[in-house]
Formats: C-alpha cells, structure tokens, sequence
C-alpha cells in the first residue's frame, strides 16, 4: 500500500471536500438461510441512490479473518495500517472517556478487586460493582498527591478505571500489575525496559499503589486495585502532515473524538443525545472550515452487540433519512462505511468485510451495483481491499494527490 | 507478490510464446451517469472474443489511489514494483526522446530560462518559446567541451531539454539548480552526498553552466538554464537473467522504447507513423527470434489527455481491427491491458485501475466475462491485483516457470 512517505509526496493542498461517514459495526449477517443482512434489510433509498451511481465493495479492517477492535479499525480508517501503528490499551481506556493523552502522559486501565486478608485477590472485578458504586472509590483516591505528577483517575465501566499520570521523564515501560488469577496477591509496578524514567515511573505507580491500598482497605467488596496496559501517546502522523488535510471529527462518543484527536483532528463539540441529523447539522455549520469530516454513528454497533436484528436495521433507516441534510452540503468525495461488521446474529464485533461506497460524482467509476448491501458490495468496482487504503483514494478521488512518477 | 530471486529459481527456458499488448491509458470513465467508457462505448469483436474466451480482470498499477507516470506503469507491467524500483526524472528525460543511457552516463532535464541583468530569474520557462526555437539555443551549446567526459544535448519540447554526462567516475547525487522561484538566481550544482565522485561531477556540471551562461548571454528570452532530475542508469534486472526471456519492444514513442531497453529488451525498428497493424507486421516479422513481445499502443492514452471521448474510442476500434493480424501468429499467452488509465473526461492520467485479459487457450481459466471493459473485467477471474504481478501470470499460462516445492 501507498506509505505515508508517499502520501507526504503526493498529496496537495488544493482539491475537493472530503466527508467520511462510518456506521459503526455496519456490515452485518442474515438471521437465517436465504435471510438478509440488516443493511439488506433495511429500506434505504438514499444510500441505494448513491452506491448505483458511484463506486462499492468491501473492505478488510484489520487482516482477512481477524476480529477488529474499535481502535484499530478506525485507524485503519484513517490510514493507518493498524498491524504497524498501535494505540495502547491504557490510552484507548482515556480517550474513551474523553481524557486527553499528550507527550507528557502515561495512561493505564485499572480493575478493582477484592483481596483477602492476606492480600491475595478473591475476586478480580470486585464482583463488577455498578459504575455509580465505582465512582465512589474513585472519589476516595483523588487526594492521592504524587511528586512531580499530576494524577487523574476517573471511573469508566462497573469496576473499570481509567488512570492518568502527567509529568516530564515518564515511561509506559510497566508491567501489568494484574496477576490474572485469582489466589495471588497484586503484583507491584516492575519495568519491562531498565532505564531511568522506567524506574522512576514504577515508583510513583508503586507509590499510588500504597496509598490506594491504605485507602481501600475497608471498602467492601472493590478494597484493592489493579494496573494494565501502561501506555503514552502514540505520536501518530498528523493528518495536516501526511494528507494536508484541514479535518474535523463529529462524533458522540468519547472514544471516537479520542483517536481523532490522536491523528490531528479537531473535535467538534456533539450533544450525547444528538441524533445522525444532528450531526449532518454539525458538519454543515462547520462545512467552511474543513478540508475532511469524519463522522461517526455509533448505534449500528451497539443494537448489533445487543442482538437487535430490526433496531440496528432502524438505526440504518435512520441514517439514510437525514442523508439528504450531509448531500445538501454537495460533497466532492463521500464515502460510506462502518469500521467493522457487528452482525446482530453474533452479538459481537465480527471479521466480516465491510460494505463501503465511494460516492465523488467528478471521478467515481461506476459498477453494476444496484443498491447499498454486503452481496451487492461484492460485485461492486472497488473489489475487497484494506480499509487502510480507503483515504488513499478518498483524496485520489478529491484530486488531491500528485502523480507518481513522470 | 513473486520476488525476482524466486522468478530467477523457477522461470525456465523453454516455454510458449508471450505477447504483452500495451493500450496506453486505455482505462476509462463514463461521460454521464449510466454511461459508457470508451472502451465499453467500442464496438470490439475480436477483444471481446478474446475476453469471452479468456480469463479478466483488473489491474492496479502503482497501488490504490495512485495516479502512474508512464515510467513507473511500465515498470510495473515488466513486473518491477514501481514503488521499488525507479527510473531517476532525468534518465525519464532523456529515453524520451531516445537518448540511451548506460552505466558510465548521468542524465539530467534542463529547463531554459530568462534571467535579468542581475542574473535572477524573471521566467523559470523562458516563455515557453517553440522546440524549433529550443533547439537553435541548444545548437548554440553543442560545442561546450569538458575534461574527460563525452557531453549530449538535446531539446525536448517548448523550454525544455536532455543532457547526458558519459564518463567513469561520475555520479548522480547532484541537487538541482532550479530554485524552483523567481527572483532568485539559479544554483550552482551542489551534491547531495560528499564523495568524491558527486564533487567531481558536480565541478564538470558547473563547468558546463559557465559555459552556457557565456554562450547565452545575448540570446532572449533564453539567456540562462536550470538542471533537474540527475541520475543514471536505474540497473533494472534483465528479463533474460530474471525471466529467462528474449524479449523485444515494439513501440512508435521513445521513451517506451527506453524503457524497454533498461530491462533488457531488443528495441524492433519501427517508423514514427506506424499504426497499430504496422506495429503487428514487425512482430510478425520478428516473430521467430523472440520468446515475449511487448507492443505498444501510443494514441489512446493521447486521446484521453485531449479529452476526446470518441477519438479514443477510434483508436481502440482500430487495434481490434488489426488484432488478426497478431493472432494469426498464434501466441500462446496474449495478455491485453493498459498500462494505467486516461479517462477522456479527466483528460488526465488517473489511479483507476485497468482492464486486462489473459488468453491463453492451452491454459486460461473462463469466466463469466461477455466482452472487454472495465465493468465486465470487475466479474472476472483474474480480480483486481497488482499490475507488478502480471508478468508472472504470463509466464505461468505460457509454462515457463517450475513448481514451487515439492
């Protein structure tokens, strides 16, 4: 595939507007024999229109076969080939509850657990407290003081949190301090690399350590905690300087604002409650300002997790009614895609090629397809390809990219 | 894709007889939604034949997105990974106009310019002035002798010219000396890499601009040159060492010519004004001292860089036409493709990929395919793949390569 070397070459300052609008966990499966999928199912004459007229297929998120985790594939979205380039589980922990990681930062995700009286953990999700339960332990370690760190901790998921160390000479070079069984005591923090700012990274982790421990010590049942994934910033190529792309995020999630911000977007602000003609609306009224929109829908995904054949097919209907508000705009390139497929049969992200159109009536080429849908994609003129090579030729088709070569 | 190590340990000597016909840019797009492309638009009994009887697909010349130069197009149908291998801009140059250049020569592209009284540059083109014009400033060089080294000049089109260094010990890590801007002066060469070869050629080249700047001082508006693009022989694998091929170019256009000649083909005499029935005729003649041709089609890429739908439809129709000539040689393998696309409507080269088909009655695998174009090709059983790759799926449907393993 095309290197962001090249892309640093070729791509060019000038050319068309570009929107990116991915229907989380799209691509989906039939409930039975001779059954359709739910964007087959799903009545959609909007995006039926656009995928007669422009180009379709199917793209592969992370490898053929391999069951793409939400970070990876929307850096495989934007790019990034998510095998080479890695967002660290402690980061993705942050970003996905709107903490922001910079060059100064270390993140980690924490569990808390039960420990018996000799220390040794019984329970290593402190029997999945409720969140508002865990936002009460939370509360009692925020006046835990660190020399020369600023810490941050926030609750995240039942007895998940998200930890946060600001400071200059840190290292993410930690151990996990999850022992992964149940009968061991916590693990102190211990190095994977032997340097300085390793070493005096672990002791400030093993000094939150302590004075957590001392302050859960009689909270029942979350009386202990545990440490994974350290990480820090991934220092992923900018998009202003590998595309020149002036590019915005409008998303309602947390995570997904997150790693935008990490490739160098701008995020702009959303409601929790916005609906997908919300956010066409808040394209439009930044339409000026950017070269790329990345939009994001979240609730295909989430009905597909929940098994919900019809509502994730609703959430499709949904998205193709207020198509029209982002067609107005009169985009150069639109593309169309989820990030992964969620088939509401498996209850869970899948490998499955994903369904993805490429609409730039200047230059698209047209296929056979007739309407927007996995089998349709097959035939289509895009063929199955890496997602990662879907902003190559979202600026091809922009005509923002210089010719290879003489 | 097949590395030349292991194309050099299983391509075998003997085998069947290949032809690569080459439509340049043949590739292209409907004028209007539910159009056709020019190549769907002709009216082609023989390709569609061929296509009926054969296997199709669609080739990607450089990578997803990537609009080719011709160089690296070819390169890639030679099987080079275009993205690996590269001919330098001035060696480009140079072929193109059917100046060879070998081991002992460094090519470069020169500009003509207007400098003031100042010496700084007022038009990086000299006004564009005619080739006729071009070519009297550069008789006006011709007589420009260095120490050691033999010295070609020659124009190229409007104010731009080839100039070849011949001589041992010279190397191509030499900056250019157009700043690109004017008002500032051009540069004298620099080199790119201190070594003691770079410092001497980059001592002749200024040698040179003094001398060029004497003689052009009273000359308008081309008083003054640039130099881009140093570099020398790329030293491509040769098809006889890689492939175990004789092979022989059949081109009307120097620069395929040229490139031909740097992968080790025998260059077919052929005269500027050959059509496409011609250009078979010397196959024909050949036909018995070659075990591939490579025969290249000009006029349809020039078509689609006019812009002239029709006129490229024309050309198409016209090698169908003379398509029965070539196949009453009987190939073995007859690989039909273009080397990147040039849609009429974009009056442009363009990143899209390109119809091929493979006939080769003793081996070709059927499909479903009902004539040649790009949306019958998107059916077909080749799929879409990288033009670098077709090379080895000719000598495979020819038996020209061992088994892999036991």
């Amino acid at each position: 595939m095309a290197s962001f070397d090249l892309m640093r070459r070729l791509a060019k300052k000038q050319g068309g507007k570009i929107v990116m609008l991915v229907m989380d966990g799209l691509g989906g499966l039939p409930l039975e024999v001779d059954g359709l999928t739910e964007l087959e199912e799903a009545t959609t004459p909007n995006l039926d229109r656009l995928a007669r007229e422009g180009s379709n297929g199917l793209t592969i998120p992370i490898a053929r076969g391999i069951e793409p985790g939400s970070g990876p594939a929307h850096l495989a979205l934007f790019g990034y080939d998510p095998l080479v380039y890695d967002i660290g589980r402690g980061v993705l922990e942050a970003i996905g509850i709107g903490m922001e990681v910079g060059p100064d930062d270390i993140a980690a995700r924490g569990n808390f657990c039960t420990v018996d009286d000799n220390g040794l953990i019984t329970d290593r999700r402190a029997g999945r407290i409720p969140t508002e339960q865990a936002a009460e332990v939370v509360d009692a370690l925020r006046d835990i003081r660190l020399p020369g760190v600023e810490l941050t901790i926030q609750e995240v998921k039942e007895h998940r949190f998200a930890l946060r160390l600001r400071g200059k000479g840190l290292s993410s070079q930690i151990l996990d301090t999850d022992p992964q069984v149940v009968g061991a005591a916590p693990l102190p923090a211990q190095v994977s690399a032997n340097t300085t700012e390793a070493q005096h990274t672990a002791g400030l982790v093993n000094q939150f350590i302590e004075q957590a421990r001392e302050r859960l010590k009689n909270q029942r049942p979350a009386n202990m905690l545990t440490l994974r994934g350290f990480s820090g910033d991934p220092a992923l190529p900018q998009f202003q300087d590998v595309y020149k792309l002036k590019a915005a995020c409008v998303a309602v999630y947390p995570m997904y604002k997150g790693v935008s911000r990490l490739v160098g977007m701008d995020v702009i602000e959303t409601d929790p409650h916005d609906e997908p003609l919300d956010e066409f609306n808040h394209i439009a009224e930044a339409w000026d300002d950017y070269d790329f929109f990345f939009c994001h829908i979240k609730y295909t995904d989430s009905r597909g997790e929940d098994g919900s054949f019809d509502a994730k097919t609703a959430v499709i209907e949904q998205v193709d009614a207020a198509l029209p508000a982002l067609l107005d705009l009169q985009p150069d390139v639109l593309v169309i895609t989820g990030d992964h497929s969620t088939p509401a049969r498996l209850k869970s992200h899948s490998w499955h090629p994903v369904p993805a159109l490429i609409w730039a009536p200047a230059t698209h080429m047209p296929d056979r397809v007739t309407g927007f849908g996995e089998r349709e994609c097959m035939t289509g003129a895009l063929g199955q390809f890496p997602a990662a090579e879907l902003m190559v030729l979202a600026l091809a088709h922009a005509r923002r990219l210089d010719r290879y070569g003489a």
